[in-house]
């Protein structure tokens, strides 16, 4: 019998968002791997075993996991979020790419999640509604200048930007040095979104003004939303404003 | 007492994509609103009414949903995939800016759901994997030479690129000249994936390269996927070949 592998998104925080395709495959899992934070938010399942690893071990832990599947076991690997997104899925398709001929044999499949982006422009209305786009600030595996042609090919033509990975201890500028460059292709009074641990316990939500936004903390565990030229603020008594994105484009903005 | 209104996203077609926030959020709503096909697929249940619309009505049913939480009720709007994503949240946040001052004092929720660019890019491994964005190619709603230079920009900055609406009864040729266009920007080789209906029965993916995408079929129900430059595919004997963009960006193409 030829083993199985499970790419599987559990969403952000919260454990509503996981699911029940998501939620079937780890109940049949016989090894689950992930980074450790993700594998807490799994259900401990008798007869299974677990398999955490550091944050920055994607391939690694691709590789692990589809050793283990390729001896015949029933795998799955849990990323937070939607494992498609700068996450777990492309680490394992580069392993199979690099690895045995064996691996393109398996039963692989890839379960979506609710990504970071999406749960955090549902928190203040839809952002999200029209164009945009989805860029990691991570200049890790990435030259800092390509980030910089992305973020003003993106704004300049109009695209709402959503940012992965904005600020780690080891990339502290790079959010504020973004935000600069924006400010030089939209109006300072463009929303921005701060979606920090969203669906957690501590989550926290914030909306600034483009020229403010460098005022506002974030940190690994934050989702941006910087808004386009149409995005709009409406202001709630006593709630959350809600921001959002028309599906139309109006005609002085063309 | 104050009524409540949901906007809730139940995924593109398997109901294992409808997430427990959104099937909760649906068992307690007295009345649901939405587009007739994706209220065909929500569950009735006793006592709660059901107001079916067609597909172009987005402000009048979001506007009625309004008018009838604003009577106290309890109701639900539901999209297909997520509300936030070209849907129905943008509409409603439309109505509540232009709409009595009542309507910014509702209870508002927004509830996520799996969008059909996630769905598609699980089906083929990780074609989302990096920086990429979602752009709509109707051009009902805003001029298709804004749709051109937002394709061009995208792709001539290395953003993989997610396109809803591809096609329609009334909009033949659009998907063919953005393959046109795109064709000048990237290799005749970049992968393109064609996900219609997924998630349901009649579910069809199909992947190409970007100089034979113009011979694939697409329709409404289609969500096409163009690779970047760093798009690679793997062979899978017997199986839909792997499509994915690596996490992190080669020299050469920087």
């Amino acid at each position: 019998m030829s083993g199985r592998l499970a790419v599987i998104g559990i969403g952000p925080g919260d454990e509503r968002w996981l699911t029940p395709e998501a939620d079937a495959a780890l109940a049949t899992a016989e090894a689950v791997y992930g980074y450790g934070a993700y594998l807490d938010r799994v259900q401990a399942r008798p007869g299974q075993t677990r398999h955490p690893s550091d944050n920055r071990e994607e391939g690694a832990r691709a590789a692990a996991a589809l050793t283990h599947a390729a001896q015949g076991a029933n795998v799955a690997v849990v990323s937070g979020g939607d494992p498609g997104v700068f996450a777990m899925a492309a680490a394992v398709c580069a392993e199979i790419e690099a690895g045995p001929p064996a691996w393109r044999a398996l039963d692989i499949a890839i379960v979506p999640g609710i990504t970071a982006m999406l749960a955090v422009a549902a928190r203040v209305g839809a952002p999200l509604g029209h164009d945009f786009c989805a860029l990691s600030l991570s200049d890790n595996l990435k030259p800092w200048n390509l980030i910089e042609r992305r973020l003003e090919a993106a704004a300049g033509a109009g695209f709402v930007i959503a940012i992965y990975n904005p600020v780690s201890q080891t990339r502290p500028w790079q959010l504020g040095v973004a935000f600069d460059r924006l400010e030089r292709l939209l109006p300072v009074s463009t929303p921005v979104v701060f979606g920090r641990a969203v669906g957690r316990g501590d989550e926290r939500i914030e909306v600034a003004a483009l020229g403010a936004a460098k005022s506002i903390a974030a940190d690994m565990a934050t989702l941006v939303i910087i808004g386009s030229a149409e995005t709009r603020t409406v202001v709630r008594e006593g709630r959350t404003p809600f921001v959002y994105t028309p599906r139309a484009v109006a005609r002085a903005s063309v």
